[in-house]
């Protein structure tokens, strides 16, 4: 039995899954007194069991080590509080001081637990979180708690920082005539690579799960989603992805051999591959999209390796800025990954165009690699012809936008 | 005994040193009609003996290959023939029939074996050689060859690619009366990482070795040299060190424990260092020259991934451009070595002004931040408190003119 699932931008917002509410308000975290939202809210009723995945940077952020502590240690699990504008990172103890007093203050607004309250936060590096501002933030995200759309977009806003736009998808299929709600939020911008970047992303859903089993799920689906993008190579210390899962909808999904089971393993997958290719997307002064297949690789971490080096080259990424389709710096790149590659033997293409053949260059088509890399979106495909490892990354140009917008913050 | 050594920019040219000629013509390799030198041409009368490091890059140019190859098989050399604009590199076998038929005229018009010359060659990826053009550079170079500081700055200026002003460096000591003579030149610019660079280096010298024991003084040379900079982190295709040693000083430097030996050695990593110091210094649109300090690490190797990842970072490179002392960033791209930095246990200064104590960064030395990352020359100092693991990197800031000058070739 295969179910259908339908993936849409404008399906029901995070606090619209049976069972959730959101919000997402303004307390000037930034202290510059622009209104943007810069505090958002999820919360379930019910003890919703809870996955996470975390940046696997030596430094953590205070949040990530409150968030890991808590996953590990409990069962289940209320709502997520998360800010924008300061990352409490690298605060030290007054750090972890203000991420508890966060989960405590929503906790007892909420009426639950602070061991049930994630905590996460996103922005600049080194400073202290200004308390008063946060604390009148809690209050007001707990008042304006809501399961309507409205709510569920102030939360997508309030969580972005160098973002240009909000990023929602939802999933959501039917199992005997019950529906089931995958939906998501994310930011990304900047430090967008390996084990995930300076990225956040919450996702809601109704479905019936053990912790478990949701854990193992979210692992699978972040390999091929936010582990797969890369914007500038640098890694954050706040990367997280958390799941909380409220049973409301009836529908067990415990088992991933069941059509159920598979059908929310695809929805879940499918919310966190959109929301990490809309993070791409809107990377920092970002003008192109870029995916690199890497096939016929050793094995698939090899052709992790060479994605990646391409990925993040920055010759590479320059010359799609330029439009300039200079596969010798994409070769010179996959190169310098070292899995083995031979010349000789590879194969490369723009789009279905072919560039490369067994090592060497069809510089006839060099009218139809232009017009491919041109395009805000293509593909490069790289097939190593040594064996059957397989990696598809997606990536984005460096433009002078993005160094002007970095050279300061 | 310790024997001074004299380390001068406008020391003997690289044609000066006794028993070598060098010449530097135009041959308009880049079909552009661009008066500008591109071929380069360096000749030992009598026979020398030769050292080389290459390219790790699993994409090697055919020139690279063409070099190991006769490297590994022969013992004396005499010349080397170098060209910039076109790196004969993903030429398929095109490209290394005329790497051959380079040294082959060259080995012609010397008297000497196609086999006792090298061949370099940097600039574009992936198009044919002009041969014809190259063909009248060889012409050209073999006659303007002289011992002069005139033809020693030609052959300087006619590797160049992107870089904007020629790279040479002597150094010099006497043994009993008689004088040691260790000359360089180089280039870089773009493509400056690990295990060297898009860069050529090329030393003569009148000390009288082995072939074994100057390679091995030139791989320790390199590996605090040529491998302890980056500009971009990419590695090119064509990275090339090589010295000819043709004994013409009469002084025995064979054994690195006798005092001239020592000197050797001294002056021989003296020239590669100058050299790397003026290639990061002359990096694509570069605007500050960055050097990265990393001490108390587990290891030496885990300093190195240490320094690397700070000083190829983006977020990095591009405060860097802004003078922005974002100490944050320098922890995350720490952190994401992932040595085991412990965030408690670590200093770090902007030059001598403490940045970070026991991981509580010191606010209030804010002013000094500014002024230390304003300078065109700075360096960072990280101490992990971990080990006894050091690593010294040059780097260099990221440029809107950088983004803008590798768009498109």
């Amino acid at each position: 039995m295969s179910l259908s699932i339908k993936v849409a931008d404008d399906g029901p917002g995070i606090g619209e899954v049976p069972g959730f509410r959101a919000s997402g308000v303004h307390c000037d975290v930034r202290c510059t007194g622009n209104p943007r939202l810069d505090l958002a809210l999820i919360f379930s009723e019910k003890p919703a069991v809870a996955a996470g995945v975390f940046t696997t940077n030596d430094v953590k952020a205070a949040p990530v080590r409150f968030d890991q502590r808590i996953l590990d240690g409990g069962e289940n699990f209320h709502a997520i509080v998360a800010n924008s504008g300061n990352a409490n990172a690298c605060t030290g103890e007054q750090g972890m001081c203000d991420t508890e007093a966060m989960a405590a203050q929503a906790a007892q607004l909420l009426g639950v637990e602070a061991a049930q309250v994630f905590v996460c936060s996103t922005g600049r590096i080194g400073r202290a979180l200004p308390m008063d501002k946060i604390s009148n933030g809690i209050n007001g995200a707990v008042k304006a708690l809501a399961a309507t759309k409205e709510q569920s977009l102030n939360a997508a806003w309030a969580i972005l920082t160098s973002d240009t736009r909000p990023k929602a998808v939802t999933a959501t299929f039917e199992v005997d005539g019950k529906a089931v709600t995958v939906s998501g939020i994310g930011k990304g911008a900047g430090m967008i690579e390996p084990n995930m970047a300076t990225m956040l992303a919450f996702v809601a859903t109704d479905a019936l799960v053990s912790k478990k089993s949701l854990q193992a799920a979210l692992s699978d689906a972040n390999a091929e989603s936010f582990n797969a993008i890369t914007v500038d190579g640098d890694m954050s210390t706040n990367d997280t992805v958390l799941v909380l899962a409220n049973g409301e909808s009836g529908v067990n999904v415990e088992d991933a051999a069941t059509g159920a089971g598979q059908a929310f393993r695809s929805a879940l997958k499918a919310v966190c591959q959109k929301l990490a290719e809309k993070i791409v997307g809107d990377g920092e002064r970002v003008t192109k999209f870029v995916t690199i297949k890497v096939e016929g690789a050793p094995d698939d971490a090899a052709a992790q390796r060479v994605a990646r080096a391409v990925g993040n080259s920055l010759l590479v990424k320059t010359s799609w800025y330029g439009n300039d389709p200079n596969w010798g710096r994409v070769l010179d790149a996959a190169g310098y990954a070292r899995v083995g590659l031979v010349e000789a033997k590879l194969d490369m293409h723009y789009d279905d165009i072919p560039v490369i053949s067994a090592g060497t260059p069809l510089h006839d088509n060099l009218p139809q690699w232009k017009l491919a890399v041109a395009k805000k979106r293509f593909s490069i495909t790289l097939n190593l012809n040594l064996g059957s490892g397989a990696f598809m990354l997606h990536s984005a140009d460096l433009s002078e936008g993005y160094v002007d917008f970095n050279k300061s913050e």
